[in-house]
């Protein structure tokens, strides 16, 4: 179980490298700069996470592999673009499964360092998705993950389920398989259907607006 | 003196997720995207703060409240967007009311956990200013933190009050009411007043540009 | 040695706070937005350093003098914009050893909290880059430290020295010596030679191009 659990948190380290890489590519950013990019993408989500908790230094700090595995990932990035292109889909499979066992792997371990169950559950979602935020602020852009439906939700509804089994006392493994397959259904089914959460309402942006502007004329009035 | 604290720090977080939350809208993020905008800018200040002082598993996380909060915030921010517009001046003073109560709030904090008093006034600054820095970051704008008059000015008067009360062994009751209450006024007469601090003058600016230009073309020269 | 290292580290911070100075007073921040900008610039590697490795309170919030030294770099980049203009070659050498200095002190402290080999030459470079990192996010714009060649990279060979010099159980002051000068010199030549790291091929972007234009039409796909 644990060398399992090892090898699936290595592949979505590669896959969510893979995409931090690509970003660093389509920004013209040089070789080294796509590394970073690759390295951050894969791994700022558990290194947040680790920190929040206590759990210093970092896994993907104290073991190299996971440094590895970003380095592999951001070199194809660079030097295979146009095979990259090709693999979407398959690209696509692999990087929902690598944020359903990032956010389950994410609850459980904060439930070890004794964080409160719902908490648990929202720094499981924060492993699952804090790498693509990092990526996504590094490439002065609004995280794609936060406008993105049943992403973030689907990673928060995996870890809610690892969560809910460790209050139930319910075998760690059984949740941790049926929330992984939890958070990789939704999500691939999200994409192949086009399910999306709702944005707010036009008027209710325009009245927002207004808001805004008159802030930014009359200084800065809200924050 | 610790409820009425608690109350007013999730006062304070509560209209800084309110913040998140519309700029979240503005941006046309998903209900999701949304809540997890709320959360940052109403947390990510004292979240910060806990993680550099070795406080961790952080208050914000540790303590569901300041989800729950934060999540009510949020929803308000998304369906009630038209009424938030009408209440824009309460929503000012209840923000100046949240960077007063933060600032003193944090600097104390740190005071509790032994760092030195001018590094306490300005983490108790940064308690303050950290969420709303935070929610402008993740929507790809410059910090308007940074760019407003007597924003967080006023949280490190506000901060340096509590910090010379302690260091001349006043009680901590009395200078935290005396903190509170001059970051409070001193925000509002700002605003109301449009009092602001200065700008570096339009000669050195352009000069600075000229050296910035001139480093875009010629390779990236100083950082 | 010891009070050598506290020199070099400060006059690091100073020309890093003088750079975050300058950003700021380009993006017309007031005063105080610009002395914030000045120690995050000075100060964001080191202080994400210690708390990735657990070294808290971080150096840079329990030792005032860093905080003091960035605040005269913020005041020097906002009163005295011209005269930095003309500066610029000495601020570029003193960067250039900032950057060394930041690189080697970062990978020592990293070994000395038992981060292995590896993880210690990346925390090492970590240092050096993380504060134009923050610089430029606060900024709204992709970090130069991505884009600039031989930048990071000259970090993280000086780096990589203090580290096998560690392995091989070699003296830390000479390997120390040996990094710096090596880092030094490699931005040196970089920036007068005008070397750089290969960036992807034209037609690799343009095939990522697409699979990102795609992406953004059909929903997200890739993250």
């Amino acid at each position: 179980m644990q060398t399992l659990l090892l090898i699936l948190d290595l592949a979505g380290t590669f896959v969510f490298a893979l995409s931090g890489g690509a970003a660093g590519v389509n920004r013209r950013l040089d070789l080294f700069g796509v590394l970073v990019l690759s390295f951050v993408a894969g791994n700022f989500g558990g290194i947040t996470r680790d920190v929040v908790i206590g759990a210093t230094p970092p896994a993907a700090i104290s073991d190299w592999r996971y440094l590895g595995v970003s380095v592999v990932a951001g070199l194809a990035a660079f030097y295979a673009t146009s095979i990259l292109a090709r693999l979407r889909s398959p690209v696509l499979l692999f990087d929902a499964a690598g944020l359903a066992l990032f956010a389950i792997a994410g609850a459980q371990k904060a439930l070890t360092f004794g964080i409160n169950p719902i908490m648990a559950a929202l720094l499981g979602m924060l492993t699952g998705i804090g790498g693509g935020i990092a990526r996504d602020v590094l490439a002065a852009e609004i995280p794609t993950v936060l406008r993105s439906d049943l992403y973030a939700i689907a990673a928060l509804i995996g870890a809610a389920i690892v969560v809910i089994g460790h209050v139930l006392l319910f075998p760690a493994s059984v949740t941790a398989v049926v929330g992984v397959l939890a958070c990789f259904s939704i999500r691939v089914i999200a994409i192949r259907r086009g399910w999306h959460l709702p944005i707010a309402s036009e008027a209710g942006q325009a009245a927002n607006e207004a808001t805004r502007d008159s802030r930014e004329n009359g200084d800065t009035r809200i924050r």
